[in-house]
């Protein structure tokens, strides 16, 4: 199965990656973007016998691995078969 | 408004980081997962008059800044007002 999972700065965190972007697009003249947050995405392949199995193994990978619970959120956006 | 965008490598685009979160996953004990493809999220400000411009806006943008388009695609995943 597959889990897309979404890793995210936490609101008050400042993200400058997502400011620098924000400016190159306002200098590139694209004036109606108003700011950007970058975040990153994991697609995982996951061997689980159902959804609850895989999205029991991702939300754990998620926690320990991917994100970095001090600064970032995650969410698992969906399981695929 | 609020668009997400994803930006993902192409199938065919090997991704050397999503193998090295793969074998970091097996060797910490995650058996279960196979393999990890990791792409960028973007939440992008727009100021736009309806979903339609902002759609228009996000589209723009990514093929023109957040997206490589020789190796990677991009999705609107949503637009939220």
């Amino acid at each position: 199965m597959k889990a897309l999972v979404h890793v995210t700065l936490k609101a008050d965190v400042l993200d400058p990656q997502g400011k620098a972007i924000a400016h190159a697009c306002a200098a590139l003249g694209h004036g109606a973007v108003e700011g950007v947050r970058q975040g990153k995405l994991f697609e995982i392949e996951i061997s689980a016998p159902d959804e609850a199995a895989a999205r029991g193994v991702a939300a754990e990978v998620s926690e320990k691995l991917l994100a970095n619970p001090v600064i970032e959120d995650y969410a698992i956006l969906r399981i695929e078969p």
